[in-house]
């Protein structure tokens, strides 16, 4: 069996994710008992939630204990089967993995993974994986979108917010984007149709809303947390929605996250906001997979992946997450693809 | 056509209603023009909202201008009557009407009352009022409450609280109420059967939840905001529901009004939150009158009316919704009852 490497949680961070956070270390892969398979990770997926389960705070899985294996998103290939459901060369998506180079499972928790003639692997990290129904979900069970309605999205150029704003538009609402840099913006309005783009780094959020949905919000999918989505809130409509998928820039804050500066506004807008968690939606996947599919394999949604190389650079590469100065979707690049 | 005493909103209140804010005057009632009726207020309806649309803060509806009458619930009896719909000492709801002793409208505008045996008139201001109402959708419409699960009331012993608790418990629900004295949270449990009622001006808010509800909030039936709201929030359930009824804590405190303190929660645990008002429900009044006419004309649900006598007292009275020192729904007597 061969050697895996393995980045290990060595303490909680505080604020930032620091070096002696996580440790890389080296261990011997067990002998396959009889039904596992052993699974050579591909690619590694970098989420904002990996800094979540970093920490002890209130959670909706259980944290990561001290001394464990980092939980991650992969996929991989079947390398050494000890059960008739998996060959040896198969691509399989074990829903949560780890930070590591092989994983020993039972056949039965490896599932096969989608596969779409001319497709690439990383599709089924991004677009048509974890990502893509986020998105979907968010936007569809909860944002509930009706053509002419207006959309904001926050991390409108990441991996969720961009198929967001794509959705919304095939959905016939005017699609505004808020973004970290004119790149990005450009990439937003240029690229995936977005009807408005706003760099929070070099405008004033509330006043280019103003301009840009002089009608307000009516629905807010809200990434980001803090000034962004206080700028947001103050201009819901009534009977606006904002699912809430996520805060990411408080992750790396200690303590207790404040909720909107200005909570009369969801009284008298009649907000509704709600809170959600992909995972919840799984049982229902095939209902978004059903739409998205056909929009991925056609080209009519476009997604983008960052992939860093080496398993070795996941704990620093999860940072770019933070900082925004990756590009789409961040995965690492643990092992070649295979040829498929 | 008689004198007409009006209360006008002079100023907008800072903190608390002061002494200048609100003026009463005498006017004389205009001649009545074809089609329209005059009405004699029998009750006027206090409520927190009252004092949002005393302040010029972004609300539901415009704000009382300076120099208008003061706006307000209220049911009275034609006097006269110009139009061929309403006969002389029919019972009318005019939907909103003011803080004054006569109204003159339109026949078209001057609903007539639910008028059902046994029932008295102080009902339609509030069990079958918008009082019931509101505690009916918030409730159902929002809160969708399932057997078994645990539902938390602030401002229980409140005109919409009180029916919150006893609806949820015809639902099957573990209710528990909070409430500002040892009186009321006797009436909440003895009377009314809710299963636990929290003193909070006695008792630690959450290690009461606690003791209470171990295994946490289903639905939080939100009427107070600030630190009652936060103890509460802190033990919502995943996929719990919070209608936003109100804050009445926060009323009477200028500018922006904090959300939840622990933010994070609501996505964590998949919190739906949604403001409501009232009005938005008025078109679907019938599907919680069919339920709440039988329950109230049988007994099965129990209010209190608090009646202040004299139009002279209402911006007095006003006052005591935020020092809680009234019992049940609080009214003014603006004139007697009519012999029905």
């Amino acid at each position: 069996m061969p050697t895996n490497r393995q980045w290990i949680l060595r303490r909680r961070p505080t604020g930032e994710i620091g070096p002696e956070d996580l440790e890389l270390v080296e261990t011997q892969t067990p002998e396959l008992k009889d039904g596992e398979v052993l699974v050579r990770t591909t690619y590694l997926s970098l989420d904002p939630t990996n800094r979540i389960w970093m920490s002890d705070q209130d959670q909706y899985l259980p944290p990561v204990e001290i001394g464990d294996v980092m939980r991650g998103g992969v996929i991989g290939v079947v390398e050494q089967s000890n059960s008739p459901d998996l060959h040896v060369g198969q691509i399989v998506n074990p829903g949560l993995g780890g930070w590591q180079d092989y994983t020993v499972l039972p056949a039965a928790m490896a599932r096969p993974s989608l596969q779409i003639p001319g497709v690439p692997m990383t599709a089924y990290m991004s677009a048509l994986g974890a990502t893509g129904l986020t998105a979907w979900f968010g936007l569809m069970d909860i944002g509930k979108p009706q053509p002419g309605e207006t959309v904001v999205v926050s991390a409108a150029a990441g991996a969720v917010g961009s198929i967001v704003g794509q959705l919304a538009k095939l959905k016939g609402c005017r699609v505004i984007g808020i973004a970290g840099s004119p790149d990005k913006c450009r990439w937003l309005t240029e690229e995936l149709g977005f009807d408005a783009a706003i760099d929070y780094r070099n405008e004033d959020v509330g006043a280019a809303l103003d301009r840009h949905a002089p009608n307000g919000v009516d629905i807010n999918f809200e990434n980001v947390g803090g000034e962004i989505m206080d700028a947001v809130i103050a201009r819901m409509n009534n009977f606006s929605r904002m699912p809430l998928c996520g805060m990411i820039s408080t992750y790396n804050i200690d303590g207790q996250i404040p909720g909107p500066k200005d909570f009369a506004r969801v009284l008298m807008r009649r907000i509704l906001i709600k809170g959600f968690i992909v995972i919840d939606y799984l049982p229902r996947a095939a209902e978004a997979m059903a739409e998205l599919i056909p929009l991925v394999a056609s080209g009519q949604i476009k997604w983008k992946t960052h992939a860093v190389d080496g398993l070795e650079n996941a704990a620093e590469a999860v940072k770019l997450l933070f900082s925004g100065a990756h590009d789409g979707k961040l995965l690492v690049r643990v092992s070649p693809e295979p040829n498929t």
